[in-house]
């Protein structure tokens, strides 16, 4: 029986330490091809390159592993691996990251690495997106390595239901520290942005984004709790945005079944 | 009392006729601040620019409506215009678009109108995105005006979740054609990606994006089918991307106990 092909991918760049440490987990499970941005692409949610054309060269970074660095989103990454490099293969499974730094609670829709893997997940590829609470470039990823290496077993051996991925953040503590993992819902979290306002060298104005993390939702069954816990957190995630309480609740409101009907009848 | 306050934005850019036209609904219903990209963005996802300033430029384009260019992202946008420009008073209702082309399904993830909605959504403000399905840029939206009179004018009295956003599609119909609206759920769709591949002046290879939509989902109440029937499609969505389905068979789950379990346990 061959083994498992594994699609890897990630936004912080081909050349990132954290794609290196996935890279070394992954391929004790199966066989790799990696293609991943060839410059770091943090924050570029589901972006696609469609008004320039895309390209893929092959690199010679990891030992026995095809390589591509791709010069689009970490989403075209996936969309060129599947249409260019494996059109006769679909892979097993696709894992994308490590990442640097938190995608936990809402940081899922401006994510790449997260992006990457939903991309994946739409092509009924098992997905599993993972990101370390460490921006640091030299983030120390081994404390995480066992519990990415269970997650990937798992999802291997047990499969992923349509229109799946998992959002995975690794606390950043030392070896042995982690408690566990947890499964979660997403948090209600979001940001609170603060522009940077300054002039540039011609005098003209700009304006740089920064901002801070701010979580009101206080439930235990959240990720960020379970991170500040100590845990790894897992939140089963898709890409169905439909709001179906919304749903049902406005179909069945009178005020909008009149306007709906009333709407039927215009000329 | 005062009028509400109407943030109105897209991806098409500034100059494109769909934002003109949404402008020219909205200012019925209130005052109106403009904020949108200097070009095209489409495809955008919910990007956000980290790594590069920012430009904000007003612009005379609309009879007495503060309208500003803005260089970044339509997500960009959103938070430059809460952040910087509406400091002191929040938006009553944001609306996106209209999108020249299709936003229905899961064209929402890819979309930089959607995910501006999206993120007006995140502060709580009231959020519709409105797209033709018309790619064209003379596209007629004369036909789909009153719908999205009544639509805004349905959220600005009723209001809207926390949490929610509206999808709205319009299907491309000559005027008083189109039957009504239909308050549906995204249709499970995907692209299926092809590149054309090609060469450079200089010798280099290239790939360049296209792709067909594919709809294999047949059921009745989806967004799709409803365009199909040539009615005003409303998906109410959201930011909460967690499969609360998965998550509770995971949690039910004996493989994942296990796992679970074995892993709380390691030194």
């Amino acid at each position: 029986m061959s083994r498992p092909l594994i699609l890897v991918t990630n936004d912080d760049g081909i050349t990132a330490p954290g794609i290196k440490a996935l890279i070394e987990v992954a391929s004790e499970f199966g066989d790799l091809i990696v293609v991943a941005p060839d410059s770091a692409q943090s924050g570029m949610g589901h972006a696609v390159t469609l008004n320039n054309p895309i390209r893929l060269h092959q690199v010679a970074l990891f030992d026995n592993i095809p390589a591509y660095e791709c010069t689009g989103t970490p989403v075209d990454c996936v969309k060129l691996a599947k249409n260019i490099l494996l059109k006769d293969r679909k892979p097993d499974l696709c894992v994308s990251g490590i990442n640097h730094g938190s995608n936990a609670s809402i940081n899922i829709i401006y994510s790449g690495t997260m992006s990457a893997a939903m991309e994946a997940s739409l092509e009924n590829i098992p997905s599993i997106g993972f990101s370390l609470l460490d921006y640091s470039y030299q983030a120390n990823f081994e404390p995480g390595k066992p519990f990415i290496r269970q997650l990937i077993d798992y999802v291997l051996k047990n499969g992923m239901e349509h229109g799946t991925l998992w959002n995975v953040n690794i606390p950043k503590l030392p070896e042995g520290q982690i408690k566990g993992i947890k499964m979660c819902r997403q948090a209600d979290a979001s940001w609170e942005e603060e522009f940077v306002e300054a002039f540039d060298p011609r005098g003209q104005k700009y304006y740089w984004m920064t901002g801070n993390f701010v979580n009101k939702d206080k439930g235990e069954d959240t990720d960020i709790n379970a991170l500040a816990g100590g845990y790894v957190s897992v939140v089963p995630s898709m890409h169905d945005l439909t709001n179906y309480k919304a749903l049902h609740q406005l179909q069945a409101a009178e005020a909008f079944q009149k306007l709906n009907g009333h709407v039927s009848k215009a000329p």
